[in-house]
Formats: structure tokens, C-alpha cells, sequence
């Protein structure tokens, strides 16, 4: 079940572009990963090969990359004959709503989608999340495609096959397993990304060498300057490490059943909280990320589980970054009301993924609720 | 795969009120359907054995049986200490609505919902899918315990992991497969049920000796009467062998891709536009069975793939059981329209499940729309 990429993976970034596939071992339900460079003009050619069969393309777009990556993409399928139907997704959180799912099941309805149709879903976490939900109930599940265009998404939301919508004050609580066929991953859509957006990316990047990858660690320590500049060569060696670690937690415990994949909650408890309380939109998904992994580790190291070594590199790292490391207003006890309703708590108990070494974390439960508040506020100091 | 039940089956009806317990074989997703009668008061008993760790139940009953059995269950299951919450779901296709759906979303969040909470659908078809499919989506997946009380929902939607909602005009147009955790089937909950609700159901009782199982089909004409007085060692072995014909091609193909599944389509293409075009209401859905079996049958005698004799014992079968076997208003040309769009065409072509004897059934495609015409007509005279 392990993942495996061809080429191997370099342990420092290569001037090449060359192009890396990332198989994601999932029995019938494996599909591909690829991370490249200016190769967004043979994306027609890619998912034709990974479909088969297809007559019918419904291309689901994030509004800020509808014409300058979605537009092409129609062109060059319909020009091989296929038939596309396009709709365009309003940016932001808001879009993962009941009745933006709503429209778009009505429109696939509209456009004549059967259930040989194919999703293409083009954008970040928001339209990957929801236009993945929308395959996977429409006609009981229809194939998707994810071409993810921040690098958040590349290395998080388009790999394990989470989808979903939000209910009202609740992230992603609606929504089902179901993996895409392929991911198209190139570093040219990443090039127009604001900075904070960039960053946001960044930090779960960071994320994976801290659970589970201590030799990315190092990698990321050495790269950090290239990758903030957007090197391509960095780009590219983060993104599909990134994706290679997701795809090594997701392949043990594709439908979090084992526990394994709560290790990709590392600062999340925290985030999730960090995001309700502070207004969604406040913190960008990936800063109130890097802003629980400070929370986490302080946790970690109050609960002497680690060195002080572990949160002072973290530190480095992210702030190299370009991410936030404390958040000076927290509402403490409002985050910890949100976190005793996070939908990960099983019958009410308080729990957290806490690093022991960089490299690896575990799920700690029954934390004592004074300790989690004096961590938050210790970050806002 | 291939599904059992201890005891075997007896080929007549026995005075015993034995319960029979079939195993539906999908791996890590199978389940017990257990049929059964008078044994109501034991529902919390059989739920909390088949489920093992429950503490929390969702109950979503039509309305027309929430007194009667849900309201019993939840005092049953409260007096173990599992907290329960309670809805009503209105009687009628209308509730299987993107409206009605939301609406339990934010009742189960409101309900502090989590992963390990149960949902319990107790109705008909309609609560079922319903329910089912707001268990399969609420936190990307809870447990069901699926309590069919009507003879259809018993023999037909609640087995096979079908769940879903209709769009306008599109029925079950959007859901997700997702197997129950266990089947309860007691037929005095049958008791109330209207004459032209429990005939709809033998109906598709009928279709399963038809499409795979000559025995049943021969004791079906031996046992109608008996059935049709709803005598219940009839019944149980009715419930019992038709949930045993679904479960075997529900087990050769869970997911609907290897076109076996399709058998269970047999009448449904012609009934789904008998529906659709009469207004949904104007015929229950095991009578617009009935006619399109009759429809079906009579294409496969105009296509010279079976003997009239199987039509002549299906039309007294069907008759006998108190049910249409004609339609003298049907719209050719809507009807037609609508087997065009059905969400089972694949890339345009109209297909159609048609018998070569009683207890086989095969797929024909490209079937020539003038002769469908024709057997519409045929039907109305």
C-alpha cells in the first residue's frame, strides 16, 4: 500500500523540469499524482489518458482562475470533440455551502451529466472540497479530476479524497470519501498566488516533515529561501513530498478508521478553533495551521513530551515562512468550546496529535483542559 | 459473496414464527437482515448487539409510523441510557428533497452529532433513502440501522445500500451507495399498511422470480392467496427470499459497474416514465412496476426472446396480487422523453432488462424506439 514515485525523490531541489508522477496506492481506487512545471497546455492529453472514455467534461472553476486555466482547458477539450459544460465558482469559504451544492446539482442536471460524465474540478480547497462532493453524490458518484491551483490544496485538500460543505458554524461537516482519478499539480498556476496565500501552502508543508518526514524537515530547513522565492525545482520537490507523505498516511487509513490519518490533524484541533472564533476569513486557513502547530508543541513541551529544540526549529521554519507564529487576541475560552464540538471528538473527549521528536507525532486524549488554555495563552504572549 | 441464511428456506410456508436472519456477504461492509414478526419490543436489543458501542441514536421516522414504533424504540433505547434524538420525517416522495435533507443536516448538528452516533430510519422507502443518505454524508460516513415498514421498502430499497434525494423532475438523482449496519423487517408492522401499499410491494416480490429465481416465482403461484391475506409465515417467506435474490446481485455488484446489478432494473425503465409522466402520486411505484413488467414482457415477445406463456403466468401472477397490469392513458411520446434521459442511458442509447424465461433476465441495448411505441400502445388496449 505504500506510495512510490518515479523518478526517486532527490534530497536537494534539481534545476530540471522534469515532470514527477506520484502513484496514490488505494486498491481499485489508486490514482496518480503530477507535480510539474509550464505543462498546463497538455492537461486535455493528461486526463484523457486517465479517464479513458471520456464524451463529457463538466469543469467546475474557482472564479479567479476560470479564464486564465479553466477557459483553455475547455477549448482544448472540446476541440478533441468532447463536450464540456463549464460553470464558474464564486471564491471564498461561502461557496461551501447547501446552496451553492445545490445550484451545481441542478446545473449537472441541466447540462445532461449520466454517470459516465467526468468532473473537472479547477481551483483551491474550496472548489476542490466542493465540487469533489458534488461527483461523488451526483448519479451515486461520478469520476473527478482535481487541478488544484494553490499550493495549499496541491499538497493537502486534492490528495486523500476528503470532500465536503460546510453547515453553519461547522467546517466540513457534510461531505464523503472519494478519491479522484488524477491530480494535475503544476507549479505555473501557483504564480499569480498572493503571498499570504503562498505561505498559507507553506505551512502544511512544513506540517508533513514535523508528523512523519524528519529528512523533509531538513530538506525544508536547508530550502526554505528558494521555496519562498518560488523556485520551480523547490516547488516541485516540496509539492511531491508533501503529497508523497499525505499518500503514505491516507494508503494506512484511507477512511480514518485506524487513527493513523489523525496524525494530518497536527495543529488542526487548535486551527479549527483559531478559525471559528476569530471569524472565518480572519486567518487564512494555513496561518491559523501554523499558528496550532505553535500551540501543539507548546503543549507538547508543557507536557514534557518534547525538547524545547523541536518548537525553537519549528519556530525558525515558519516564520522563514512567512506564517504567523502566536495570535496575540485569542478568545480562549471560546476556542476551547469550540474544540470540545469539533466533530474528531469522540464522546466528548479532548484530544491532540503532539509531536515526541521532528518526524513524529501521536494522538494524545483526556488532556487536561487548563494546560490547553495556559498553551493559548502562552502563544498570545 | 454469495449471500446465506440460517435457517435454509422451506419451498411452503411454515406456521412457525421463526425469525430468519440472511447475511448480506459485502466484505467489510455486510450486514444481517433480519425478518421477523411481533418482535418490535426487541429492536433496542437486536440495534445494540449490531452495532456494539451505541450512544447516541439519531431517530428519523415518517410520521405515519412515529408513534406507533419509533416513539416505543426511543423510550427503549433511553432506558439504557442511550440519549436519543427524534424527528419526523413528512409521509410522501416530496420529503427526499434538498430542502428536507438540509433541514437534517442542521437537526443533526444541532443533535451534537458525531462520528460514532447512529442514525435509525424508521419507514418506508422515501425515510430510508433519505435517511440513509444523510447518514452516509453527515461526517463523511455514521452507521445506519435501517427499519423498512412497508412491504416494498422492505423488499427493495432497504437492501443494497441505495441511498438518495430527488432533484426537480430527476428521481434519485443525487446520493451515495452506503450499506446499513443491520435490516429490521417485522411484518406486523405491515398490519396498517393500505391495501394498494402492500400490493405495490408484491410487485417487486414478483420481479424477483421473474429476473432470477424460477422456484420463487412457482411458490409465488402457489402462495399469492396466502400472501395477499398478508398470512404471516407467507410473508416472512416472501421478505425472506426476495431479500436473498437481491442481496445475491447486490454481492456480484455493489456499486453498479459491472452492469449485473442492472437485473433489478427489470420493468423500472418503463416504470420510471410511467411515473414521470403520469405525475408522481398517480400510480404508487410497485404499480408502475407492475405495468412495466407487463411492458417489458410484452417487448421481449415482440423481439421473440421469450414464449407467450411466460407473459400469460406473469399478467395472472401480477393480477393476482391485486395489481395493474395495464395503462390506458399512458403519453407515448413523453414516456419515450423520458427513457431518453434516464440517468441508467449511457452515451444516449435507450436499454432495456428483458426475460428470455421466467427466472432470467438479460440487458438489450439499442432497442428500436418505434417497437417501445409500439408496446406502450400495446399496453394501453
Amino acid at each position: 500500500m505504500e506510495p512510490q514515485r518515479q523518478p526517486m525523490p532527490t534530497t536537494d531541489s534539481t534545476p530540471s523540469s522534469s515532470t514527477q508522477r506520484i502513484p496514490v496506492a488505494l486498491g481499485d481506487r489508486g490514482y496518480q499524482i503530477v507535480v510539474s512545471t509550464d505543462t498546463v497546455a497538455s492537461f486535455a492529453t493528461e486526463i484523457i489518458q486517465a479517464v479513458g472514455d471520456l464524451s463529457h467534461a463538466l469543469i467546475l472553476a474557482d472564479a479567479a482562475v476560470a479564464s486564465s486555466i479553466a477557459a483553455p482547458l475547455a477549448t482544448s477539450l472540446s476541440n478533441r470533440d468532447i463536450r464540456v459544460s463549464t460553470t464558474e465558482i464564486p471564491s471564498g469559504e461561502t461557496s461551501k455551502s447547501i446552496a451553492e451544492l445545490a445550484r451545481i446539482w441542478d446545473w449537472m442536471l441541466d447540462q445532461s451529466t449520466d454517470r459516465r460524465s467526468v468532473v473537472i474540478a479547477v481551483g483551491g480547497g474550496v472548489t476542490g472540497d466542493l465540487a469533489g462532493f458534488a461527483a461523488a453524490s451526483y448519479a451515486r458518484g461520478l469520476r473527478v479530476v482535481q487541478i488544484p491551483t494553490t499550493l495549499l490544496s496541491m499538497v493537502d485538500s486534492s490528495v486523500g479524497g476528503k470532500t465536503g460543505i460546510n453547515l453553519a458554524g461547522a467546517k466540513n461537516m457534510v461531505g464523503a470519501f472519494w478519491q479522484p482519478s488524477l491530480v494535475l499539480a503544476d507549479t505555473q498556476t501557483l504564480t499569480t498566488l498572493g503571498q499570504r496565500e503562498y505561505a498559507s501552502g507553506l505551512a502544511e508543508v512544513i506540517k508533513y516533515g514535523v508528523i512523519e518526514d524528519v529528512k523533509f524537515f531538513h530538506w525544508l530547513e536547508d530550502n526554505i529561501p528558494a521555496l519562498v522565492q518560488r523556485d520551480p525545482p523547490a516547488m516541485r520537490e516540496a509539492i511531491a513530498r508533501s503529497c508523497l507523505s499525505k499518500a503514505r498516511v491516507v494508503g494506512e487509513d484511507e477512511r480514518e478508521t485506524s487513527g493513523r490519518r489523525a496524525i494530518l490533524n497536527y495543529g488542526h484541533t487548535f486551527a479549527h478553533a483559531i478559525e471559528a472564533t476569530a471569524g472565518y476569513g480572519t486567518w487564512l486557513h494555513g496561518e491559523a495551521v501554523a499558528i496550532g502547530m505553535q500551540m501543539a508543541a507548546k503543549l507538547a513541551f508543557a507536557l514534557g513530551r518534547v525538547t524545547d529544540d523541536l518548537l525553537a526549529r519549528q519556530t525558525s521554519l515558519l516564520s522563514a515562512a512567512g506564517l504567523p507564529i502566536s495570535y496575540d487576541d485569542a478568545d480562549i475560552p471560546s476556542m476551547i468550546d469550540v474544540m470540545r464540538r469539533d466533530k474528531k471528538v469522540e464522546h466528548g473527549k479532548l484530544r491532540f496529535v503532539l509531536p515526541t521528536k521532528i518526524g513524529h507525532v501521536e494522538l494524545v486524549s483526556d488532556v487536561d483542559e487548563t494546560l490547553v488554555a495556559q498553551v493559548i495563552a502562552d502563544g498570545a504572549s
